[in-house]
């Protein structure tokens, strides 16, 4: 039996008690959807990671990707694996029904992504970027392109990929140099080198169709001329014959963690033979992809905290039967030990995991709500709801992500030195996690976009939002007695929040763009901090609401340790906002000033 | 060629500038060494450093130890590089010269071992093991133990460990359960397990002799039953014989990092044919242990430093070469890239690497340095020395061990997605850094010792005596103009420290002793910013002695890149004490009162 590596129960106290997807289903495109069917997705899903992904999540990272004579030979239950996801309808779940899809939530979607992440991150990477790929294709393709590959994406037959990186353009993606040559027959000649594409080629499947951004000679210079090509592994001419389409693996990386997939380097056109096919129109292609970017990026963040999730219930089940030690009043050597879940720094460590782990959850789904509204709203709403999801999006990715290193380590300290040795769980965890600060945008890159771009945007329209959401469950949360204390100090977090925003933009007014920006890190830090904090106390409020009612041993001790969970994010984490605060506030850009020469002795 | 790892310029900085290592010379015990020694002997060590550690560094990393038939094969480089250590005298180094050592000061010494431990942690942990266990026969042991295996410890022939470590008792030493039955014949009957014993066995020395933990049965419970053992792996018999003394080892681990060096598990005596020779007197073993504890966790803390530093260098060296993005204000996608060390959020995760690195060298040399004046003090001068030490060595150990994580994982980050790859150095040291929290005494360990028994004793002298010293500091600090404004932020930090500590000491009378030590370990967070930022200050003032000359480019880079980092640390790191005294003041103690229950759902 898979060991516990994520709680149903907190899913499904987040999905129906904070935020209600029942209320999804009161509109017509989540009609056919109610809770006993959630709940049987939720189920299946909850059966397929410990059955088919938790197995061999150890084997997948002790056995990676091998390159052999220029194929990607990857683990045998990879096959597997996209089959059983393509037959289930997981990689089309959020599809809409035209596409043969379940119009399922993304708030519920996106807990079963949990689970797969949680059991297994590498394997649930192939299918989830195979959907990423494959709704490029239904948004923003023309027909004949979706006929010729969603169907096949979405049963898992062929790989879907996301292949924006160049050597020489990581962060920079305007100075991308894969070019796409009209052939003045339909499609495009394409000629490059792309690099870090997960899954961009491997044996688990028949074919691998890359979303791909290239320029169109003659285009505008920097990101306005980039456009969004699909380039399959394999072509077809004629009657539909499979014909190479001149992508060549050149290298794949071997990484530290997250080895179970691999991650490879393509030559592309080297044989002049590579044909892409528009999708959409021409230079619009960062547009299109920045259509994806959030769900891509709320989609790092999940897997980022779902790791963290299995880390922290293996450190839990272990800190539950490892005796060590005695309580601090009763030093007699000779009476039993006691399990180390009893020591107070222990249930700290735990605690800590739990509300990283938690609150990240939360606010992923939050976000993922916000996307859900998307579909059912129009005007003002509909623009709210953007703005908000907007300036969310590069917190929920990053805090799940920069936390998530924090808490993996936080696991292995339960454990000691077991938790360093392969033995244990939690060393691939803490190997696996390290990559979500990196790919989809890296934490300084996601710190520019929230202050350099989502808070200033429409004159700060997005950010006012915020406050207004936030001071709506600040409101909601004095009705209850027990929660008027927290309020107090989340209402006071956003008024420094929003002191702190003016007083930045006052500097980006007084010294530049350039002093504005260089702590927008921390800047994004402090963020995470309130936006956690108003996830923490709406979970409050349900937690205050269900306590109100008779509850069984087991349903208390959920609630209980929700609201434990909760006060320490309040008493430990949230205070962490003033030491960032203070920083911000000051006068000295020493970064800016800094000689990089300085740095040579 | 090595790549740069650590700066030497650096190390001269303090020993000479900061903490006048001549002035030790001028005492008997170091009279025989002066500044052209110490530069010969630094020099020396950096030459071993590059080339026999640093070219074996990653390569003892993929090649680990392997356990056949019995017995741990190591890389062939440790032989050579135990003989080769050995020859040179640096296991010997430190030892008084009747055992043939140099009299060297650990300020000197150590600033040797943090280049070996940069170049190649693994391969340092060898010889740095074998100096401890020698140590521990020189100083308790009597004439007989010392005339058979200090000297072919020392020469780098035998490997020395420590074996403490058991299942059932990890940190809780009063449980180890190993039996010591006199045997009547000036030996002992040694029988049980240990767990985690580094370089426990190998085939890179002839012999391995073990300064080992057990019980005399009939001795008191708990850590008062402890006695000190030397253990060999053979032992001699008659003429001289050896005689395979009945260890067995019955595996190594499998870790994820620090694979160079295996880490045994050992049966004891499982024949009834182990004997082993007792050190000192019976029942204090612990006693002795302790007496080595303070040079053992700096020495920790100088393995962690030392990995941060490597990383540091090698994600220096890649910002300064990697062309990637533009400067803020000139956003022309034509024009060229620039090195990504020109953005200031890089410069920002460079200085945050080099504040720990150059903080936790400082700290850890400070520590190196009383530990030498123990030798050349008495009286009340030696006690407030001893003190100071005993404060100091667990925020030492451990600051330079948990800051260690996050500086290794900003390296990762500033290479981006290569520093998740092997063909770089960064994701091994990130790897190698995360045992160091743990051995030794783990973090929680450490803020246990620091605020249950170091502050707390003798009526808490040990803390006065370091408020008068960081305040001696602070006013010569005052003497510069420039450093007026960070002493005054150093002044409020201690203030705030000291009221902290006396609010504690209320809760620990108030409610008690599990109320008063539930948040030692932030307690050492908190003690920690304060130790680094004064070491910083000690750094700045001799920054600002220098800077009063002519200096040359070079020079003036050092300088300049000290002041920078400086004041990184007062205006990035310190005010981090904030948070954490936010959370001190709490009268929640919901870590002491939450029922482990509620961590089930």
């Amino acid at each position: 039996m898979a060991a516990k590596f994520i709680s149903m129960r907190n899913l499904k106290f987040l999905i129906y008690e904070v935020f209600d997807v029942l209320a999804l289903t009161k509109h017509d495109y989540y009609a056919q959807h109610n809770r006993k069917m959630f709940d049987m997705v939720l189920d299946a899903a909850m059966k397929l990671s410990a059955k088919l992904l938790y197995p061999v999540f150890e084997e997948m990272d002790r056995n990676p990707p091998e390159f052999v004579a220029g194929e990607v030979k990857v683990h045998p239950s990879v096959r597997e694996l996209m089959k059983q996801y393509g037959e289930g309808g997981w990689i089309a779940s959020t599809f809409p029904e035209a596409f043969d899809g379940e119009q399922l939530p993304l708030l519920v979607a996106n807990c079963c992504n949990m689970m797969f992440s949680a059991a297994n991150y590498s394997g649930s990477a192939y299918p989830g970027l195979t959907a990423g790929a494959a709704r490029l294709i239904t948004n923003f393709g023309n027909p004949e392109l979706i006929d010729t590959y969603v169907a096949n994406m979405l049963s898992g037959q062929w790989q879907g990929t996301m292949a924006l990186t160049e050597p020489q353009a990581g962060s920079s993606l305007s100075d991308i140099a894969t070019t796409a040559e009209p052939s003045g027959e339909g499609y495009y000649n394409i000629k490059g080198q792309k690099i870090f594409i997960s899954a961009g080629d491997h044996d688990g499947v028949d074919n691998v169709i890359h979303l791909m951004l290239a320029k169109i000679p003659g285009g505008p210079p920097g990101v306005k001329g980039i456009s969004l090509f699909v380039v399959p592994k394999y072509r077809f001419e004629g009657q539909g014959t499979p014909v190479f389409n001149d992508i060549v693996v050149s290298q794949i990386y071997h990484k530290m963690g997250y080895r179970g997939c691999p991650i490879t380097e393509l030559a592309i056109g080297e044989k002049d033979d590579c044909r892409g096919y528009l999708v959409g129109e021409a230079h619009k292609g960062l547009f299109y992809m920045f259509q994806m970017m959030n769900e891509e990026r709320v989609g790092v963040g999940l897997s980022a905290a779902s790791i963290a999730s299995a880390a922290y219930y293996a450190a839990l089940a272990y800190a539950q039967e490892r005796p060590q030690g005695r309580p601090i009043l009763s030093k007699d050597p000779l009476s039993q030990q006691v399990a180390i879940v009893e020591h107070a720094d222990v249930k700290r460590m735990l605690l800590f995991q739990r509300s990283v782990v938690e609150g990240s959850f939360s606010l992923l789904l939050q976000c993922s709500r916000y996307e859900d509204m998307l579909k059912l709203t129009k005007g003002e709403e509909r623009e709210t709801i953007e703005l908000l999801l907007d300036l969310l999006t590069p917190v929920a990715k990053t805090y799940s992500s920069e936390m998530g290193i924090l808490s993996t380590s936080q696991s292995i300290q339960c454990f000691g030195g077991y938790g360093y040795c392969e033995d244990f769980p939690v060393e691939q965890h803490f190997r696996d996690m390290r990559i979500h600060s990196i790919h989809e945008g890296t934490t300084g890159i996601q710190g520019m976009d929230l202050l350099g771009r989502k808070v200033i945007m429409k004159d700060g329209k997005a950010l006012k939002l915020f406050g207004q959401t936030v001071r709506a469950a600040i409101s909601a949360a004095r009705e209850h007695e027990a929660l008027k204390p927290y309020a107090a100090l989340l209402d006071k977090s956003l008024k420094s929040l929003e002191s702190i925003t003016l007083h930045l933009v006052g500097v980006a007014a007084e010294k530049g763009a350039a002093v504005f920006l260089a702590d927008a890190t921390l800047y994004l830090e402090l963020f995470s901090y309130l936006a956690i904090g108003w996830q923490w106390l709406l979970q409050a409020i349900s937690v205050q609401k269900a306590m109100q009612s008779r509850l069984s041993k087991s349903e208390s001790n959920f609630y209980q340790g929700k609201w434990f969970t909760f006060r320490y994010f309040f008493e430990y984490e949230l205070p962490k906002a003033e030491g960032v605060i203070q920083r911000l506030k000051s006068e000295d850009a020493l970064t800016v000033d800094m000689d990089p020469d300085f740095f040579n002795d």
